[in-house]
């Protein structure tokens, strides 16, 4: 059927295609209503390069941390201006203040288009903390809400040509997660952040099976606070035990991407809204966590020649 | 209206109260079942003196680590075989690796109804962890889903005459909290943890405002992994800072019930089944923690002497 033949308003004709119709103009459908967001979505995904999705099971294992730090590393190695970060964590966002970014808000454009907030290196950060009116307030919501503001801040952000947008997942494999990994069908793959111990390992594994079954590629798993080392005595305390994520990844044949030490100054960074990376350069935190971002890129390049060479074929 | 008047199935006079209708046993209206499932809640509800939620603001805090402990304390001071444990994380039960119950399973009894797992001094508990086949599967469920299995642990399940029923939450204010807190409306109070960072700081503020817009009451915040003494040396590392939960608990005017610092013996007891005040009786960690448990028996006493007021007036 070509346009030209569509009738106007006439639901049984309707293919929900509405780009293809020539009488969408004058059209009142619902379903007019969700191909302009589905459209919107589409447009905006298309001009990110890379999402990458960090998730966990357990939460507090610092899913957030790896994120904001993830997104400075990408952004001092050529990618300034370049990088977003969706805070996809609505009851409880953590990023701006990883980021330095407390107290921003999000600013409105026009046709109802949001604009990020822009932090260091041009991090472009959008966060349910950048809408709320202070800590104190609760995002008392139920799932279909959820999925909304996600989708929003997806498809009604101008996040405009990034190279990567890493997601801030919250813990577990509930309404948020399912929102992400169904609106974004091309997510180049989830880094899954645990702690070494054997509680944290069972809820990982579920971590696993969930981007296994979303049909997610899984770039890694990332164990941290692994094994502590006292700053007066030199002696090491494992406090959370350590390997345990390394067990994990062989158990389930899943790539190790390395385990980041427990290190007091991670902790104060990230409540100052600084990057440990940057400002403890010679930690055994930050080598570990180069090695890390390093075997990040190395999945993304060796996806991207494998792109090439399929589109070469 | 006396139940004599009230006619078979007519849904225009129907009062949903099929208690006072005659005619019930051969009505089939949902509004039956409904009614049925409220009753049963009720009932159940009735029979277990104290009902008390944990909940956090971030996850991996500590939560699920404070309600298998204070389950066991309670016991052990003169409840055994009247504490019962309700695992509300749907999507990472941890409650009973942490009190030596993996690998067991709900069994089910005539009419529908499930037995809890019995653990040690009695401890009556549920968790999804017991009906999921093995730690790989993941629970992708939505919102409404997560409601009905938890109002099925609370009505279906035979807790039989309980002293205390404690509720470890998951993190945020979803749908799982928001469930818990409708279903229960006579919840005794909520003990709320975190830990000092201020990242956790800004996330707990929304738990506490979360309860107050709830209408429950607040026994009081629990700092957990506040600072840590290193074992070789004896020097003290603010891993996490220390400090944040009683600041929190002052500028909210909620009860401080005490913080718990690090200690490696928590993880390893955990991760073994164990509760940490019966292993580790003469630690800091198992004094700190005694303490708040003093702290919550008063609160329960005072609320239990207040009833008793109210009674005799």
């Amino acid at each position: 059927m070509t346009s030209a033949t569509k009738k106007v308003n006439n639901a049984e004709e309707c293919d929900g295609e509405c780009g293809s119709c020539s009488t969408s103009d004058s059209c009142s459908d619902n379903r007019k209503q969700q191909y302009e967001q589905e459209q919107k979505l589409k447009l905006s995904l298309s001009r990110i390069k890379h999402k990458i999705a960090i998730i966990s099971g357990k939460g507090g294992v610092g899913k957030s941390t790896v994120t904001a730090n993830l997104a400075m590393a990408f952004a001092m190695n050529g990618h300034k201006d370049e990088i977003g970060v969706l805070d996809a964590d609505i009851h409880g966002p953590c990023i701006p203040k990883m980021l330095g970014l407390k107290g921003q808000t999000l600013v409105g454009g026009p046709g109802g288009l949001l604009f990020p907030v822009t932090g260091k290196l041009g991090i472009k950060v959008v966060s349910m903390d950048f809408v709320l009116p202070n800590d104190e307030a609760p995002v008392i919501w139920r799932g279909p809400l959820k999925m909304r503001a996600i989708q929003q801040f997806l498809s009604d952000v101008t996040w405009g040509e990034l190279d990567y947008l890493f997601i801030d997942l919250p813990p577990g494999t509930g309404d948020e997660s399912l929102s992400i990994m169904q609106l974004i069908p091309d997510m180049d793959g989830v880094v899954i952040v645990t702690m070494p111990s054997e509680v944290s390992q069972a809820v990982v594994k579920k971590a696993v099976t969930f981007a296994k079954q979303m049909k997610v590629p899984i770039i890694g798993i990332v164990e941290n606070m692994s094994g502590f080392v006292c700053p007066e005595c030199g002696a090491k305390v494992d406090i959370f035990r350590t390997g345990g994520g390394k067990k994990i990844a062989e158990g389930q044949s899943v790539p190790y991407l390395g385990s980041i030490p427990i290190d007091p100054s991670i902790c104060n960074d990230s409540d100052n809204g600084l990057a440990f990376i940057i400002e403890n350069k010679t930690s055994l935190a930050t080598k570990a966590f180069t090695e890390i971002v390093k075997k990040i890129d190395q999945f993304l390049e060796n996806t991207d020649s494998h792109h090439h060479k399929e589109i070469k074929k």
